[in-house]
């Protein structure tokens, strides 16, 4: 049947409609008096969108799943030649040990439970002002209502507060909304620029590789087309404009271009770009008419003493009228940085130099899912308002914050000089991000038998990896990455000891497996 | 050029690409080189994602927007003959005074400040239970840390325990997945149903009208075919299976038919199905193979005496062997029922019988998104695990649920009532849910008035309440009615004696704006 159908796709439409009912009339009948009554499933791998079937998220793939696995097993008693699996597939703070901050929980926790707020000295005067001050503008004075669509007007106007203290710009908070996570803005926005066409009509939207692998899940989902750029490995990851360039001719072929994301820090690949680089990017998107959009998730996770944050709205700034009309969403998360606050699905988008008709379409289009979580929200306030200079628990906020990013800093240049330090691999500095992601160089040996498993040689690798050691980290092809090179990402997240000792053990399992398959 | 661009989609496709390649081309030129110098937005309402544009959200439009404006007038001391806007637009609880229950606030806390855990006697033993069997199941015994994308174990758990008992009938928690309020397992299901073409090759998709306006909002932004079914007025808004055909049938020409989506009870309808007429659902959705997405979020609001909630999964497996390959998702929220937990955006979906690959691609899709809300999943967990009998905050909770859907009870008779006894105006019984859905008879001459003023006739009578009255409800054609029939959906949310005082003043303007327009 389906083959017939799929045969009519050349007569005309009416014919088409015609004959299709006739062919799922002769369908229907068959089922209901064919010897084979079996009804089928109207939901088939064969039936089912084929875009969802697309999408591919290698943070939580397969490696991970067997991770999960084996920790099962390790409960039921089997033995591992490692006590623990280490997850460092992903950027899971809280998972990994990192303490909440003090601060941050103590204002979600006054307005969940207001009593609080009279019957207990547990919390400090600043905490109780800051969700008192939330409370007021949640309607009916409780964090269970919906909020605004695009958020908590106070906690916006916080967030406004925030960027402009941040760029030394003013923020309009009329450009902010909030979100579910950094994620669901970025989807928000990518919806919009939808051609809401096939084939070659299709939105492209240019996406660095390696990338985090959100941006290809979102552009299958969404049937729009992937433009590849890649990275600049020998140069710390930047992106070369020649490169862009390339990408983005080649692919006028296949789309219609809309968009280019830009992650900075980046992730995987923990760059910071300089502000010569995001000057570049902005003039090629001003240019060839793209919508900017700024992954930004990680600006407070900068280490390199060389790197700086610079937004991509304060350069677009800097550069002056010419660029007053280029469009730009940012986007930021509660979910990393200090806080780590993953769970919460906290998340802003600003966005700047959009149409005021196409900025109501915006609003128009997440009214539908009514709010994001206002829990969420209470958090995302507390990152972008924490205690100040005075306050009573600006120390602690302070000490928190500090212990949290130091150590981030000592494990990034440890880890960056562990993996430099041994044969076979590569890495750029860890400059920002949570992330690093070494080259390995394979040996031919070791990619023949990872074709015989029909694996990709980094899986092969990263899959051996686990196995033998208990390290869970993702395989470069889950990220995308040059033809012929292979890489792995690995987060800094674990506690200091305990990178320095799977550090330890990830060098002799390297070079066990290079002695191995030499 | 865009008119010339839309000529030429008759050529073949690498004409196309290449004459289209020119085209802009020459575009760039002549904006570089033009002397109107303006670079126009990337986005713009002509070139932004159709689909979107088309979306539409009633329950936030343009009467909501209004009622905020006058809400804000009111504070600059622009006078209205009445004394506050009230809110009867939107179901959202706690906005309108109702209290949150305090057993699922002092678990939420509790997992959110855990240090309340040992340093204060304030929180019962129970709560505390509770909170430490969750932050077990927690990565790093954090809500901060994000649970599987599925939600937290030991919450589905407890979800697949709650649907064993209300329907006597075992439930996997495979089979459950936790997601951001129910809107969220809605579009994850109904994107799942998608064909990836488009034309009349779409997939289409059944929605009861009068419907809860984000069916459509998702048809719209999906590009599925919205197959309009219409529910019995006269026979409390029952479903026809005669009208469920004719409307297949007619459909049958414009799409191909996946889904049909049922919301029991009913939103903005009010009604709860019978058995009998479930099972004609199930029957009809069986012969015609069709996936049920069974909207089942008002699940604990049912206050007909001689009426009873069935869940969809109940009847179908009372229905024998003969449907037990039948697709069904279930879904229900925290934001509902007694609790109102609209902020938390907490829910969950019971999926039965999909095949086991698209099982597999559901988790797949919902995997980018990382997880839902981790505090919303607690707030989900209270309510399928609420205090058991002896336990300390049993009373409490008991007295608390009770008040409230007692007081709703009330309203809804109360409402029914008084909307039947004006003069041009029937309304069903609510028998749950959270609205009343009357249907007013409008003047010749108030209809002739609308359209002059481009308003649909029941926009008109609404935007003439809320501007005589303060109170804000929203018209029917929001959510869909019978040509030529008009009606609004008002909550029967805010506090009894201000519905009783609200229904008084509702009564004099009907009267009035009959008396004008007559």
């Amino acid at each position: 049947m389906l083959g017939a159908q799929r045969r009519i796709v050349c007569m005309s439409s009416a014919f088409r409609r015609g004959l299709r009912q006739t062919l799922r009339t002769q369908e229907n009948i068959l089922m209901m008096n064919g010897p084979a009554q079996k009804r089928s499933k109207v939901l088939t791998v064969d039936s089912m969108n084929p875009h969802v079937k697309r999408m591919e998220y290698a943070v939580r793939g397969p490696i991970v799943i067997r991770a999960g696995e084996i920790e099962k097993e390790m409960e039921q008693g089997k033995g591992f030649p490692f006590e623990e699996v280490m997850r460092a597939n992903i950027g899971d703070c809280h998972a990994t040990g990192q303490k909440p901050l003090t601060f941050l929980r103590q204002v979600i926790a006054l307005c969940t439970y207001p009593a609080l707020l009279v019957t207990t000295d547990l919390f400090p005067a600043d905490a109780k002002e800051r969700a008192r001050r939330i409370l007021n503008d949640c309607k009916g004075h409780s964090i269970g209502s919906y909020s605004d669509s695009a958020g908590v007007e106070v906690i916006r106007k916080d967030v406004a507060t925030y960027i402009s203290n941040r760029d030394g710009i003013p923020c309009d908070y009329n450009d902010v909304f909030l979100s579910t996570g950094a994620s669901d803005a970025i989807k928000i926005i990518m919806k919009l620029l939808l051609t809401g066409k096939d084939g070659d009509e299709r939105a492209g939207v240019m996406i660095p590789i390696p990338q985090y692998p959100l941006y290809s899940a979102t552009t299958a989902e969404y049937n729009a087309y992937q433009i590849d750029y890649y990275l600049d490995e020998d140069n710390k990851w930047a992106l070369d404009v020649n490169e862009l360039k390339r990408a983005l001719n080649a692919a006028r072929q296949h789309c219609i271009p809309r968009a280019i994301c830009v992650i900075n820090p980046g992730n995987p690949t923990g760059q910071v770009l300089t502000k010569q680089n995001i000057m570049d990017i902005i003039k090629f998107a001003h240019e060839e008419k793209l919508f900017i959009m700024a992954d930004e998730v990680y600006q407070d996770n900068v280490y390199g003493s060389d790197s700086e944050f610079h937004s991509f709205k304060k350069v677009l700034h800097e550069m002056g009228p010419k660029y007053a009309d280029q469009e730009l969403a940012s986007f930021m998360s509660t979910s990393k940085g200090y806080m780590g606050e993953c769970g919460y699905r906290g998340g802003y988008c600003e966005v700047i130099n959009l149409d005021k008709d196409v900025k109501y379409q915006l609003l128009k289009s997440i009214s539908a899912k009514l709010c994001p979580s206002v829990s969420g929200q209470v958090a995302m306030d507390v990152v972008v308002n924490p205690p100040q200079k005075g306050e009573p628990s600006y120390d602690t906020f302070m000490k928190e914050k500090s212990f949290v990013l130091d150590t981030l800093k000592k494990k990034a240049a440890l880890v960056t000089d562990l993996f430099n330090s041994i044969e076979g691999i590569s890495c750029n500095p860890v400059q920002g991000a949570m992330y690093a992601f070494p080259r390995i160089l394979l040996p031919e040996k070791a990619c023949i038998e990872a074709k015989k498993r029909g694996q990709t040689p980094d899986s092969f690798y990263c899959f051996q990896l686990l196995e033998e050691t208990g390290i869970c980290v993702v395989p470069g092809s889950g990220f995308g990455q040059k033809e012929g090179t292979h890489h792995f990402r690995m987060t800094i997240l674990p506690p200091l000891e305990k990178v320095e000792a799977v550090l330890g053990k990830f060098k002799e399992f390297h070079l066990r497996f290079l002695e191995k398959y030499k």
